[in-house]
């Protein structure tokens, strides 16, 4: 196995995150793929916990998905637990894949008192490969005695795969004048495509919500955030992103996503969730440049989502930044490859502060120079306005470089 | 510049192509952007030349590609030139790039007797700068003293940029008992996905057939070859294919694409199409490994296709493939992903002769052993079978490497 470089952007220290009233967890070694780390993780929510999730649209999904799907509609007034493992992702893994699941449940029914089809999983790691349920299971009645309300970190250390740091976020909010408090974790780092975006990710918090009011925000908000973020264009057969509420905050229940008083936890969550979707970007396989990418002028947002995405996504443009190479050329095939409405000579082009290309040409004020020195940063803005109407977007994508190659040439080696 | 290793599907020795009458041409150097090494090709058509062309979809077109569909058209009893150059694209370089055409076009008028409209132009190379009209005009003088019907490899390599080896193609049919010949040329080698999928590739032959017979088959055959590749699914600015009938052949002209004498020229074009789509890819940016994707069991031709491109322009296929993993997870993904027809449960996965997967997890004959021997072939057959339907397709691409990277982040340095 490659030796992964730490990410550039890996931060120098990390929070601990402070608990969340009504949420438990515990973390514990399998060694069913990787030696002398956890790589189990399990959240147990209070009875009352809302859940609310989105998936991977990637129509091969996992067996972990495909249960969850079902398990998040399953009304249950008990607890709520869900099983988190690193390394080993249970997708393509055939009939055994899918009874590890229903072991595991049983198990946890047992050990938890939850109801077996409520519980849900997560898994990332190798596909192709089904989950040991023995070991998970085996380890169930340590993780019950060890239950606590911290462990955020470990958590998040916890459900990396080729993630060279955890990724963690928190914010505070006040509903109806009553403190709440958002934690998040995530972890990447490649097969990372829009619908969903991220592999996993996983935000609690202690506000008194209704999943259906969850569930909106949820969808609202992932849209520019996780699903506005992409690594290699891979849609990953396992992505799931959970929003948990346990419901204990002391403000009378909110049950219509438009109440007023949801402003400020919708700014905290909206903050979180971008937190961690940037997080997961900058922690893109083989990473040496984060890229901020801003389509304006499109015809709609919805088109010029498209242009972005084609953008964030062509080799060529993010082998070019690799190289510190102001390639505009490159810029302007990914815009005419997406198949959006878009006229050549109504294209501008800028990197960070500077204009590259615009009225079909090289800009005027293009200073070579300078803007060799600005594709050094190791933050890249780059902006196409296409001139043609106000439809905008906003993408986030790190290059592509030699790390990203030799990470997924030996994956499994 | 990096320095190009040599594709290891380089032929070892170059066949060079007959004659074909009707047919003159001549390279030269204008050092425009490449040092001692032919950059322009200039290709002339007696009286009566016929000429299909096939574009480029992408809507951010070079010059040449917006000056040569209109040039196309112009019916002309006259004679046809046209003019490729390599190392600069003449994309996106504003009023200078257009004015360079026009002026180039009205000096071939002068020098070669042809309606300036009707001349045709292919570049390739680098964009975001405009061709320098005055370097491949003042070397006209010397090249219409040069042309002859001899140069198809000079050809082949004044029209090459980051191409390993030229490529050449020739067959020969009959035409109701008359001989003809087709000879054809074509570069690549990145920035390569359908739609076109070459940048550029030239076709020549005597048959004596009308324009509309010319497009109706370049369009028809274009599908299954040219249209069927894509080494990093970047769809070029300047690709361009054009199919060239000098009528010289003594048979009667033929008009109607259905006539059954054609029979035997479609194969030997399809041969010369099929033969040059393969060593575009076979010549990929920093290939080690040729694979042959074929879909089978989608529920219709047009989504195996699509599925088909799913697979082989996925970043993390492309490197499983390259670290001679058979990792049919990857390849599970990239169906899923494509948004077509597919179930998890019917799909079955073949390397070579054999089976990898089937019915939702690992097959049962799997051998590790022999799969890992045959991964290291340097010709990968892989076989998606979706079990729904009787749609299928073939593509064809290469595998992500370190030396892709390292073409792409240095390619203007």
């Amino acid at each position: 196995m490659t030796k992964l470089k730490i990410s550039p952007f890996a931060p120098s220290a990390f929070s601990s995150l402070l608990p969340i009233p009504g949420f438990t967890m515990a973390t514990a070694e399998t060694g069913m793929k990787y030696k002398n780390r956890a790589d189990l993780w399990v959240f147990h929510g209070c009875p009352g916990t809302q859940i609310a999730g989105v998936f991977t649209k990637n129509l091969c999904p996992g067996h972990p998905v495909v249960w969850s799907k079902k398990a998040l509609n399953v009304q249950t007034g008990g607890p709520r637990l869900l099983i988190v493992n690193s390394g080993v992702a249970n997708v393509f893994g055939g009939k055994k894949g899918k009874d590890a699941i229903t072991k595991i449940a049983l198990s946890c029914a047992k050990e938890f008192g939850v109801e077996s089809n409520s519980v849900i999983f997560a898994s990332t790691g190798i596909i192709g490969e089904a989950l040991d349920a023995s070991k998970i299971i085996s380890h169930l009645p340590d993780i019950n005695k060890n239950l606590s309300d911290a462990g955020w970190s470990k958590a998040a250390e916890a459900i990396m795969t080729t993630d060279t740091y955890p990724k963690c976020s928190s914010a505070t909010a006040t509903i109806n004048g009553v403190p709440v408090r958002i934690n998040g974790i995530a972890k990447g780092s490649g097969m990372i495509a829009p619908d969903m975006a991220t592999m996993l990710s996983f935000v609690a918090t202690d506000a008194n919500l209704s999943e259906g009011v969850l569930q909106n925000l949820l969808n609202l908000i992932v849209q520019d955030t996780f699903n506005s973020i992409t690594v290699d264009s891979d849609t990953s057969t396992s992505d799931t992103l959970l929003l948990m509420a346990s419901c204990t905050a002391q403000h009378n229940k909110i049950n219509d996503p438009s109440d007023a008083r949801l402003q400020s936890f919708i700014e905290a969550l909206r903050s979180v969730m971008m937190d961690l979707a940037l997080q997961v970007v900058k922690d893109g396989e083989g990473i040496s440049k984060f890229i901020k990418i801003s389509i304006k002028g499109a015809v709609s947002n919805s088109s010029a989502k498209v242009i972005g995405l084609s953008v964030a996504n062509s080799p060529l443009v993010k082998t070019a930044i690799s190289g510190e190479d102001a390639n505009w050329g490159r810029v302007v095939m990914a815009v005419g490859k997406s198949g959006e409405p878009a006229e050549r000579d109504k294209l501008s082009i800028f990197m960070g502060p500077y204009a590259i290309a615009e009225g079909g040409s090289i800009s005027k004020d293009y200073d070579e120079k300078k803007v060799s020195l600005y594709m050094q940063n190791s933050e890249i803005d780059l902006v196409v306005d296409l001139g043609l109407g106000t439809g905008e977007a906003r993408l986030y994508t790190c290059d592509l470089t030699h790390d990203y190659i030799s990470i997924n040439t030996d994956y499994r080696s």
